[in-house]
């Protein structure tokens, strides 16, 4: 049996939800991550000091982290940092500077792009936005884009290099993180502007639209940006492998009720949250880079973002494990599958 | 209000399943259509004189054509021709001879590329299939090919023209009939090969991958060919609206009971057949066309096919009709919204 021990594993983008969903699947990535970045894409989404506030303490209390303030000694699983953001409208850089501890990035939707999107920024007028960009580049907060035009599906995130590229050109400062990258083009980019760096997920390395929609289609591996060819997988797949210095692992873990999966229209999402670092392990494995992975999964989030999180050490093992068939309501990526690798401890 | 007659409709590409699914299907084809091109991809597949014979008997059933045999009037709706079809395989010359009567067509699958196609052609092997081919051209039978092959899924049509290529040189004097074209690629060919024909169904008209997986997921519009580009559906919309003589209209309506299309793997397959020429006027109507919709619906296929059939005249018109939710237990392109036009009488 192979072994393989990850330090501090960070999970640069993921969907935590609220209430009942946001108690169901927050303990799922606290239990082997040390930390998050929690998108804020809520209904309403989270654009306040306060809201901010009040969904990290409901993240802490999903997670178990405050049923016992008096407690010394902490659970391993109650070492999870849920790193805030901001959900991005035009702000004052008063404002930011009244908010920049309690998040480290906030995420620019286009308007109506994805699950909860509505409020995004309706168009990309540089002069209305450079106040707000330019407070953040010097407050130190990462902009974090969802990247797709309103195009043909497969070409939405062509299409937004543009505009990445007028973002970079124009807040050479700004650390600009193209979220959950899906093609060629977008990883050819993070060669060009030193601002641009990236999020991978895992299905994004491991399915194309062939999986989505090739054989039967598969509503739980439906997501936004939609998986796309065989080439932009390699190119994906190849900047992981090697741990590229501007590329972090996010697993975009979005969950849906299992009703809002399977049924004449399909939310958008695939819920990885739980099996994501076997995921990783089995695959860096199976190309011979295992040594890679830490970087991917945590040293390289660590450079870009300078965080510095807790100690948290997953150790796994190339053992199969099954994948549940539910977490609560949400049916997992490879639901009722073996995949190669397990969690054998987390300290 | 406007109102437009459509003579003797023929629906040259439609899947009417067996049993139970038969008898929901097959008179919503009947009562609008004068006659069907009937597939043969049934559980085992058609590949008999009898299976042939006795498949047209059930269909002929199930369109209450047999209840009254001794009745002299017929219903206008009883007047429907089933038009067969084989399934593809290396047949004897002896064969073919037989059955050449009670076909149109012979439908080749490659094998597993859609529903019920397992046992359809593993590899193109040319001298393998030359025997069954030259019969085919000397006997007059239609080759019906579902042209895709087990590529990425939006290259498939594209990538299988080379394979018409093939076909359409060695038997110059077989007809081919390209079947649900979705791609530029396709419509190409046509001026490319004078013995390349081609069916073209109602969705692929109106949708695009968009449609599909652009929003949320859309399983009721999820079906093989899948939808493709933006610029290939106005290809198809080009030469279906210009009546191009050598395209038809074939609905490749797919019928699939509910609980196949809303799980976990749905299958491939829209059902058209119950809105198709309201769909058609409305389409050919807004773009100005509705004089070529005669020859796209019927005129072209008589020619290419030889058919000659019975009369049936339809009246449509731009009154708005509210597409019922289901039929039996199948959910129709359009559930429960209106479309443009409706079926005013059939005689």
């Amino acid at each position: 049996m192979k072994t393989h021990t990850l330090l501090m594993p960070l999970d640069m983008h993921l969907h935590l939800r609220d209430g009942v969903m946001l108690e169901t699947v927050a303990p799922l990535s606290s239990y082997s991550f040390s930390g998050a970045l929690v998108m804020p894409n809520l209904v309403p989404p989270v654009i306040t000091l306060e809201a901010v506030v009040a969904y990290k303490h409901r993240i802490n209390h999903a997670i178990g982290k405050l049923d016992d303030p008096d407690e010394e000694a902490l659970m391993a699983d109650d070492c999870f940092e849920p790193y805030m953001s901001l959900f991005y409208q035009n702000y004052t850089r008063a404002f930011l500077s009244t908010v920049k501890d309690e998040i480290v990035a906030i995420k620019l939707y286009p308007a109506g792009i994805t699950t909860n999107s509505e409020g995004g920024v309706k168009s990309f007028d540089l002069d209305a936005m450079r106040p707000t960009l330019e407070a953040m580049s010097d407050l130190g907060i990462v902009l974090s884009v969802h990247g797709e035009t309103d195009g043909f599906v497969m070409d939405r995130e062509a299409e937004f290099m543009s505009i990445y590229e007028m973002l970079a050109v124009n807040f050479p400062k700004l650390k600009i993180v193209m979220e959950h990258i899906t093609t060629k083009a977008a990883v050819e980019m993070l060669e060009r502007y030193e601002n641009l760096f990236a999020t991978i997920t895992a299905h994004h390395l491991l399915i194309t639209l062939d999986d989505v929609a090739g054989g039967m289609l598969r509503p739980h591996l439906f997501c936004k940006p939609i998986a796309k060819r065989p080439e932009d997988r390699e190119a994906l797949l190849h900047v992981a492998l090697e741990a590229h210095p501007k590329v972090m692992f996010g697993s975009d873990s979005a969950p849906h009720p299992q009703h809002k999966k399977e049924a004449c229209g399909c939310a958008a999402g695939v819920f990885t949250a739980p099996i994501a670092l076997q995921l990783l392990c089995e695959l860096f494995d199976k190309h011979g880079k295992l040594e890679n992975l830490q970087a991917f999964i945590s040293d390289n989030a660590q450079n870009i973002y300078g965080l510095c999180p807790e100690f948290k050490e997953v150790v796994l093992s190339n053992r199969p494990f099954l994948v549940p068939e539910k977490y609560g309501d949400v049916i997992p990526m490879f639901a009722g599958e073996h995949i190669g690798w397990t969690i054998e401890s987390v300290n």
